[in-house]
This record gives structure tokens, sequence and C-alpha cells, in this order.
């Protein structure tokens, strides 16, 4: 059950309802947001809700503590940015987040991030762990990953977004990483969510293949109520019955997801599409649906790509599209 | 089996490739689209695909005759514009739909033909007879609803897009519609598309709520098989674990479908989403997508409506969308 | 909104009843069923639900009239069994409905029901008319096709569950079918479903493909809101993101839908797995699960059909799982 | 890239295909499984597949390395059997695992193992440890859950199946665990998948909520590549657009995936319908089915569950369901 406080309930207030949740034997456990909120511990099917509702400073009390609260719009009517060494995420810009799929090799990644660094973004993606579906597909080059992404960093002035696979390799991801993104895979993986939360980096939360938009503003709870607001959510596609498309790219959701949380919501349609001539549409719509940005597969030879080549756009074609993006930006009064 | 001629290939050698067929024991059906295309009825799954496909003329021979041939846009590289009474469908313009999802009274469709007219909009949409889930709920107005579309007809020289829901009804349909509209429940009904593909109006055929794209277009192919090109296709959201939205709109397959086809292609986000704060979002991102258009709907009092009230757009908001429209084609160099 | 009487509401509050819905401008429409039920037309949102339940009478009053009526097994808790020429479809029975997917000559058709007559079958299916995703596929042999199956009913003694496509063919399809099938494509085709619960035979519905349980109990609900209460409804499978098999059998939907209803469930394996291994297993399964039968293709020669072949089981597999079945009735006393 | 070797590869062959692999830049790995299997690292696309497959003692050489190997059934058409304590999982038999959702308090789980060990049954489940979709659900009672799963383990003669959530509490786990649980949310979870591996223990590998069949075989092979061939699959219901069951059983998916492998394969129809109702229709169904097992959510008074309360029955239906069960074993020749 979660009891939540009044955004003028005073501290007396918030002591009394503890008191009361002690008396019936359940234990309460406090969260700070920008009101508080009580998860109430040891609740069975005859919660007294209507009891604990009714006592001063009291908002809601609910049942199951199955919404999620803190991510919820209400609490930041602005919306939240987040500060990315100087660069906002959110705050009505769109970001650009564009790399290949896996770092492969020094050369591939030096001219990917030459490429896009002269077209002007400045968010460089790349995985060096891969989380792959077989054990024997090509799980990412690992450290040597890693220290590639750091002479990205360095050399083209770009902030690195780059996946954490689990525990072990959240060390040496941190050191590197200005964004930690956690992949469709692991949005489930409380644990390793938690444990991501708990670095005190921006993170980068994709959607399940096939979870609600309900579960995905969950597993962001989960970040906000261990202390970490810095969240950025990423659409990616969910898995329906279309196989033409890799997956279902659910813009209609992220738009959604935007008007119910104050958290930023961008898109990644390489994943969400799998197809390369798909993506630059699915860009330029998001900005135009009024979304806060969009993550983009760049390779310099899809067609070699280690994986996911058919859905990396190759360099002529993103410079097409970033000229597109600012000339839309410029001209247009978006919604 | 489909056995597809060559553009050049001659009628002699058309003439030879059906002598053959008959000679298998088996039935020869010419298609006429921009080539020549053989049905071959009485196939087994042990045809001699490769003996027809090397006789002289033949482009391509095709097990199962599954895949869409009429539809393709090798077809008509350059698109099809459908022109109904003066207005394009296609052809680079972006085709704003609008109207009530259900013709209820005549204020109601007067009030709102007035709005959506004064916003530049050419075609309006409304159903006189609603298929529905439920045997008790509101079916439409029927034959009334037909009068009072004619009377919008006239007075606001707008083009009237409405709902076929079988054959018997089809006739009166006709009389008033200017786009003969095929519900989504309706894209597997194949009897009433070779019905209303016969009619030679304009059709507006909606994707299945579970169709594939494949599926949709060969629902298409009937149409164009049939001997009606003049078919604009509409994506109006598939049917996914989703429920906050109430179905997923897939815009990365209408686009990829405007790859696949000359067709026009455009979307009903109302429909595709079921939340009216969610649809200008979704219209601008289609135009965005390099989409022929979207459909729209509109009602005076949103909460007072008998179908679908949820998703239709008040009066304010659907000026503001077309403003914001305006605004975007005006000033953008689109996709 | 629908206004549900108690068992036990006599005439007269019936009366009053309707006459109070006149009075609020609404029309007022009885259904007769094991109790009665008012569908009142031209409701809007704010109808007065409360004022009308708390009248002499009246046991529910639901907005929106969604929920279905008739069909439920509260309406008859001892279920409904429909008698097809003296043998019963429910009661207790499981039936087995077996033969091709199309019937495709005459040698098939008869190999085929002298083979399944042979295993005790009494129900032999074979499609005459067949809706096809692909305006070039096999669409059946019509006329011809009706034909042979009046000599199978003739010559066997096996009662013909047969698919009508279209109001304009079901005259034909009546003479013939002791059992109408209404497809999983035209489950949503009201038009039909009402038309062919007029002709007064029994009715096989089956469960569109992306159908949820509550709207195929509404599309059955159409056939015994028009007077048709002689109806078995048929799970075949639906369609979900697993490519592995055709469609995926929802066995825990029948058996819930069996609970929800007093209509006989039944399944169909075949179109459900589309795999002829996997069918088998599958109808045990349902015997176990205490389902009211299942509906298995058999081809003499299944890598030969002109249709769905791959999910088809060849006679030894038929002899096999029916003799199976017979070991499991005759043993075990089943749920 | 895979390359499969013969069974009866010698070990020089073995070795010079290696080098082989060596010669191209690329790094051979070698998988022991029935054969040897050589994953191949560093591959492009344009791998010289062929001119490996023709090397003496190669079977196939699979690009991708996407296709499952070592789980498939030719490595051993006679099956697994796992042997739990001296009770075996597959080979013929039906194994029943009973015990509640998670571990909610001492009277629970001994009222609860108590029942089911007086039904016969062998393998208790309960979670300790409980990933839940939102951060305020009850997330089980941890160490003192496995300290309550332990007394039962003795008390009870039962074999305790329980879930393991990260790497972190994994030797906690061990200790009590004699299987360990993969849940769905974490078959994607693979260097979880990866560390329970390690361990030494029977797995029980439950498919993901929207895993198709051929990822779930491919996390088997995580498992199997790691050295671990000890693993029952367990199927859970799949995510489909149906509410009204909470997920949907694919049996179907079970029965062909119990022909695709090796391995055991189970279900659990308690998450996989979330009806206590349809639970023992479903259990007695996949008997019938001829899969190896089920596993059943038991409670004693499922309306106070803490989780999953709706699905559990209580302790009369599991009485009535074990008795159908042995019945059914007893007295009925099964696939």
């Amino acid at each position: 059950m979660l009891i939540v406080m009044k955004p003028d309930a005073t501290p007396a207030q918030l002591e009394t309802v503890c008191a009361h949740v002690r008396e019936l034997g359940l234990i309460p456990h406090r969260i700070r947001g920008e009101t508080w909120t009580i998860n109430v511990f040891g609740v069975g099917r005859s919660a007294p809700t209507e009891r604990l509702a009714a006592l001063p400073g009291v908002s809601a009390c609910e049942k199951n503590g199955e919404p999620p609260t803190l991510v919820r719009r209400q609490q930041r009517p602005q919306g939240t940015t987040l500060m990315v060494r100087d660069e906002p995420i959110g705050g009505g810009r769109f970001t650009l987040i564009a790399g290949p799929c896996a770092v492969e090799s020094r050369e591939q990644v030096m001219r990917t991030a030459e490429c896009v660094s002269r077209e002007g973004v400045r968010f460089f993606r790349g995985g060096a762990y891969k989380p792959r579906t077989s054990p024997y597909a090509f799980q990412g080059l690992g450290d040597e990953g890693l220290r590639l992404l750091d002479e990205v960093k360095s050399r083209f002035d770009l902030r690195i977004v780059t996946e954490v696979k689990d525990v072990e390799t959240l060390p040496a991801v941190v050191q590197v990483a200005d964004v930690l993104q956690l992949g469709a895979r692991n949005m489930h993986n409380y644990s390793l969510v938690e444990a991501v939360g708990k670095v005190g980096k921006p993170v980068l939360l994709k959607r399940g293949i096939s979870a609600t938009l309900n579960e995905w503003l969950l597993a962001a709870e989960y970040l906000l109520a261990g202390g970490n607001a810095q969240v950025v959510l990423c659409e990616r596609g969910i898995r329906t019955f279309e196989t033409m498309t890799r997956n279902t790219l659910d813009l209609a959701g992220a738009v959604l997801t935007k008007q119910l949380t104050h958290l930023p919501v961008i898109v990644d349609p390489s994943h969400g599409a799998g197809l390369a001539s798909v993506v630059p549409p699915l860009v330029l719509a998001s900005l135009a649906a009024g979304l806060d940005g969009a993550m983009v597969e760049v390779h310099p030879a899809p067609d070699q790509a280690l994986s996911d080549g058919p859905q990396a756009v190759d360099f002529p074609a993103f410079a097409d599209l970033a000229a597109k993006l600012r000339n839309m930006r410029r001209s247009t009064e978006l919604p």
C-alpha cells in the first residue's frame, strides 16, 4: 500500500500517519519525492485504506502500491531536464544520439564518431558489452570496446551512451559512460536497475520488448525511489505479430508517456523498425510529435556490421537526416 | 502460382506461356497490370515453376501466388494519385480527412462540417452504418445518416468518406459517398472487398486490427485485380498487449508500406491511439514521416458522443492542430 | 444501456420499466432470454442508470450495453446441448469433427470420409467456399464442392460442417450443411453473422484471430439475440508474436469461455498450431480439459493439399489419435 | 558462426578445422556436447562457410550461429531425465511441482507443504526472493524465506524449487534449493543464466513473457554451452492482447518444444492463466498432451495471499486435482 501525502503536509502529520501504520502492525517506509510518500509493507487484502486516507495531510491511499508515483508528471509539471556535461536532454531540445550498435574496431568507431560529430551530434552510442540472444553471437569487445569509447569521448567531445549488461561489469562501464543505458532485456532486471540507480549517473532506460507503459514507468520508479532522478526513457519498439518490421515502434505510447511523466522521452527507431530505410522518417516524426530525442544507429558499412546491420544508416543517409532535422527545427513551431 | 511477365513481353509470348500451362492440366488466368501476370489455378505443391520461369518473356514464377503483385511500387514507381472531385489524395499532398466517428444528429454533423471546412479541410468522414462489437451498441443512423452526409456534401463542398458495412447497404452508400471506406473489421471480408471494388469509386482500405502488412497489401490486391486502382491505404492501429492506448498505431509499418506500394498511405490516429490528447502529435508525426494524410475524429462535445468519444478532438483542439499543420507544411522541406 | 430483469420479474414490472425509459426520451428494445433484457437506445454518457436500477423487478443496469447477456452461463447453468440430426454437441460428450481443409476432388473427400467414419466420427468438415488472404490462392470448388459434400452426407451418414463465406452463397450452403461454420475472418462480419443466425440451423462460430474472449461472446450474442441459440464456439488460435506455430491455440481461453457461457466450446488445433505433429496431443489435451470437442483436418496426402497441407494429419495418424481418444474416454473420469 | 562436427569426428579432424579457422584470422572456441561444436568469433558476413563445411569431420556450418545446437533432440533422441535427489523429472513421468507463489509465513508454508506432500507431491515451489514489477510491492521474505524452505525440505522430504533473482543472492539460494528457478523476467538476463549454469544444480528455466520458442531454446543453450545439461523448460504463458486471462498459456508451443529438444518440458498454468478455476483443467491437459509435468500454485487462503492470490488453488481444489491426475495416470495409455 502507498500513502501519498499532500504537498503541504507537515512533518507532524507525516509522523502521525506513520504512527497509525505501526499501530496496525504494519511497517511504514518513507519515500522523499516532491511530496512524501509512505510505502506500507505487510498489508493484506483487507487493509484499512479509507481510515488512513482520512488522516490529516494525506492526499491518497493506494492499495497494492502498483501505480508509479515519483515519475508522475504532477510531481514536476515543468518536466525534468538532464544535464550531461553541459548538454541538456529534455527541456524543449531534441537530442540526437548516434553511433554504431556495437563497437567493433578502432577504425569503425573513429570514422563514425567523426561523421556524427561533424553533423552536430553531441551524444555517441555504442555497445562494448552486448547481451545477445544466442550464446554463439558476437558479445561485444568488452573492455577493449570501453577503451575505444573513452578515446571517442576525448577526441570528439562526445558524451558516451553505452549499455550496462550486469552488476559485474558495471564499475568498468561507469568509468567511461556519461549516460548508462539499461537495455530492453534488462528493464525487468530490477537488481541491475537498482544497482545502476545507485551510481548517480544519468540513466537511459529502454522499454522492455513486451513491457506495458505502466511497467516501464514502474521500472523508472525503481530508479527514482532509489534516489536517482536523472532518467531518460527510450521507446524502442514492442513485440507484435508483425514480422516485416523487427518490432513495432510505439510512437503513440511514447507521446502518451511524455504526458504521464516529467522525465524526457526519446525513441530508438533503429531497433524499433529494424530497417534503415524507415529510420529517418521516424526520427523526423518523433521530432514533430514533440518527443525529446532519438537514438540512431550509424555504421560506415552496414552490410559488414557484426550486429544489427540492416537497421543501421550509412554516412550519407545520416548526413541527409541531420540536414532535414536542422531544417525542421529551424523553421517549424513544434507542438 | 503466379507467373509475372516481363514489361516487354510480347502477346505471342504471353500466349505461349498460357498454352504451356494448359498442357500441364492447369488453368491460366490473365491479370492486366502495368505488366501481365498469369494466375495459375489447380497447382499442387510439385508445380514445375522452374520450367515455366525459363520460358521467353517470363520475369518470375511464384509458387502459392502469395505476394501481392499489382500494388507493388515497381508497377508505378511514380506513385498513384487519386482524384476525388478535383481534389487529389497522394502525389505529395498531405490530405486531412476530418469529421465525427458516427453521424448522430443534424446539428452535430453541420457544426462539425462547418468547423473543419473553415480550417481548409476538403474531406469529411462520418459513419452512417456502424459495425459494432456488441449487438446492443449504437449501430448508426443508417439511411437518415446518409441523408445528413449528403446535405454536408452540398452545403460545404466536402467530399464524403463513409464506411460500407455490407453488400446489402452498398447501393445506398454509393449514392452519397465520394470515397467508400472499408473498415478494419471488413478488410478480411473478401466478398465485400470485391463488391466494393466493382463499384468504380475510390476506396479507403483500413488495415485489419491484426493484419500483417502483407495481408493488407493482398486485400488491396483484391481491389486492383478486380479493376479498381483508386485505392488509398489507411493504417489505424494494430492490436497488441498494450492497453493504455486503444490500439498501437504502426507508423513504421505505414512508412514501410509506402515504400512497398504505389498507393497513397494515410493514418487514423484517433482509432490508432484512442486518446484525444495523443492525436494531434501523431498527425504532425505522420506529415513529417512523409505519409499522404491523416484521418481525424472531431466532435462538438466528445464527452457526449454516442461512439468513441474519448478519441475525438473538440473544435478548439482541431483548429490548433490545423494551424500547426499549415505552419509545418509551409515552412518545412519534408522527406 | 442494458437493463437486465430479475428471473421472477412480472410483465407489469417489465412494462413499467419500459415506460420509464420512454419518458426519458429513450427507446426500449426487449430481448427474450431466460430472463428479459431491455436494450436502451439513444443513451448518452449521463444515463440515469442508478434510477432505473432501483425500479422493481430490475436485476442490473449496465451502461454501454457491452457485456454479453444471453450467452452467459447463468442463463442456462446446465449448459446447452445442440442436436444435429440425432447427434449431440455438448452435454458431456466429446465431439470429433474431421475432414479436409478444402474439398479438392471426389476421390479426396470420399477416401477421407471413409477413413474418419470408420473411426466412429459423426461430423465431417470440408470447405467448398474458402475465403483466402490472396486473390490468387485456391478459393475452393464452390458449388461442385457442395455437391461432393452432399454425397458424403448420404453415403457415410456424416453430418456436414462447412463454411459460409458470404450472404450471396448462403442459400446454396444451407442446402447441404448440417452445421454452418462462421470462420475466423467473418466473426466480426456482423451482417453475415446476423444473416446466418436467421437461417435456423446450428452454427459453429470460430473465434476471430485477434478477438478477445469478450468480443467472441458478443458475436455469439448477435446470434442468440437474433433468435438462434444453436451455437457452438470454436477456439482456433490467436495471432501472437510466435511464428514457429501458425497461431497460438488459447486452450486456457477456451476453458474459461466454457465457464462463462452455456454454449459448447470446442477447439481447432489444426489451424491453432498449424503443424500436424502437434495436433493429436492438443486434441487429447482438450478432452482432458473438459472441452466439448475438437475439429481436425485430415487429408489422404497432406503434402499434396491445395490449402493448409502442413497442418493436416494423414490417415494412419488420425487412426492412432482416434484410438487414443477412445481409450481415454473409456477409462478416465474426466473433469 | 557455428561449426558442428560429426558424432564420429576424430580429435585430429577437430584440430584441423580449428587450424583452418585460425588461418582465416578468426578465433575457434570449442564446445563439448554429445558432438563437438566450434563457435567461431570474429566472423563477418562474408564468412567462408562452404569451404569450412567441406572439411573432413564437419557435419554442418551455420552462419550467425543463431540456431540452438546442444539442446536439439537429435543430440539425445531418447530425451534427458533429470535426477533430483532420487526423483526424476522427464523420462515418461509426469511431475507435479506445488506450493505457494511466495513464502509468506511459517504457518503458510508448513500447512501447504503438508497438504501437497499428503497428495504425493515430491517437489515444493515457493519464492523467497521475488522480482516485482513495482518497487513498492512485497519483495519476498528473503533469507527468512529460505530458512523456512529449508525446514520444509527436511520435515516433508520435499525437493525445493525456488527462484534466483540475482547473482548477489545466488549463493544463499544454492544452499537450500534442489532446483534453481530462472524466472520469466530473467530468461533474457544472460549474465545470471550463465552464473546459474555454473553452479552445477538442476535448473528450471521459464520462458520469457514474450520470448519466441527459439529464444527460449537459446537461453537453455547458454546453460548447456556452459556445461550444465540438467535443465527443465517451463512454459508459463506469453503476453498477448487477451486480458481476461493473465497471460496466454502456449500449450502447443510446449508440445512443439518437446519435439524439438531432448530436455523435459513442463507448464505453469497458474501464471499462464492467472485464474484458479482454469488451472486444474490445464494441468490435466498437459498430462494428456504428453508433457513432463506442471507447476501449480497452492495457498491455504488464496484471498489473503501477498502475491498472485487469484491464481492459487486452495487445498480442497488441489486434492481434487491430485485425485484426477492419479486416476488419469493409472488408467490411460498416454501419448
